[in-house]
């Protein structure tokens, strides 16, 4: 059984947190640190030390007052609750520029992702190797999903061939897909979605930086 | 001055969900569609139709009742209240898998984003040309920043060089940072910081699938 299946509560806003967390203590562990303080942790991830303690504590976690948290076990239990403590096998459609410089990330597989299979429509990219992986043709897909026991597709296509990809991905007996596409697809009821957008970054930077210098500009005194 | 200041006060969601719209409406533009109820826009968007028109009210957009929103005109009014309706100059350092598909994506001038300069450390990568530009020493960024008029950095570095990066983009006076490096970096108060961080999707993913896994055991008498 999934070991997530004891947190079922865990709001959004808290996984995107989590995720901050581990990145932090797994720079950490890399240091050897054995123990850091909630204060510590917080100011490392930028989060202020109640926010840490109360999401650490929706799974069970809450460190030894006056001491903290052990390092290595916190980064287990992260793990387990989000289902991460084991190698989620992942397939990728649409070998572009994106595709490529994914298949070649080595974080994937630190952070318990391993990409086993890439996709393609185009006749000239099959047969392809790009890290090690065959471009193969997403007709094929079915099949090698079953033999790799792949759960998570990754859609790289362009946002013309989402859709498609979501499709292939999807009768392939995939239930996890992560689109970074830039276009919305429409999946059955069972199949759960993520999209990858980085564009409402550059958003909230432009957005901000406008508030800031119109704020800035109201404090000078116009002459 | 910066249009967005007539809007103080949206919110980091609607911020989020605004590049959601954008990304819909632009593909309705395309299609040369010209005028959209909010219902089947938040179809679309995958977003319930009060929440849409919720969101655009923030910065007075309304839409003709039993009519819907100008396709053209609510893209032009987003554009404006987020900054990005005029190009953004932008820097990108570390030339690695992620900063050259970065480079080559055409996706960054359609939504109001140029790449105008590439640095990279590496002598080996340095005097390169990737997607047209030179590979730069991060060493001679000030003058470049200066005369390319850059505002936007993006760091594409490996996580241990995202700190020195961010202090070459700070000491040039770039304000703006998007740091895709798995790393979090220490920067000035009136620096503004985004972190582009694609796992907390995955483990979204891998969340909701073993809940729902849990769900379905637990619905499926065991015998």
């Amino acid at each position: 059984m999934c070991p997530a299946s004891k947190s079922k509560h865990i709001p959004r806003a808290t996984i995107q947190r989590l995720a901050i967390y581990l990145q932090v203590l797994d720079a950490l562990d890399n240091e050897n640190v054995e123990v850091i303080s909630s204060e510590r942790l917080a100011a490392a991830c930028d989060v202020n030390p109640s926010q840490i303690r109360k999401d650490l504590a929706y799974f069970g976690e809450f460190g030894v007052r006056g001491v903290g948290y052990n390092v290595p076990k916190l980064i287990q239990s992260i793990k387990e609750s989000l289902g991460t403590d084991r190698i989620w096998r992942v397939a990728l459609i649409g070998v572009g520029n994106l595709g490529r410089s994914l298949l070649r990330y080595q974080g994937f597989l630190k952070r318990g992702f391993q990409i086993v299979a890439a996709f393609d429509c185009d006749p000239f990219k099959i047969g392809d190797t790009v890290a090690g992986l065959e471009v193969m043709c997403p007709r094929r897909m079915k099949e090698h999903v079953r033999d790799l026991h792949i759960e998570i597709g990754i859609i790289t296509t362009p946002a013309e061939r989402a859709q498609r990809a979501a499709n292939h991905l999807i009768e392939a007996d995939i239930r996890c897909i992560l689109n970074f596409a830039a276009a919305r697809i429409q999946v059955p009821e069972h199949i759960y979605v993520e999209y990858v957008d980085f564009f409402h970054h550059m958003y909230a930077l432009t957005f901000k930086y406008c508030i800031g210098e119109a704020q800035r500009a109201e404090k000078t005194p116009s002459s």
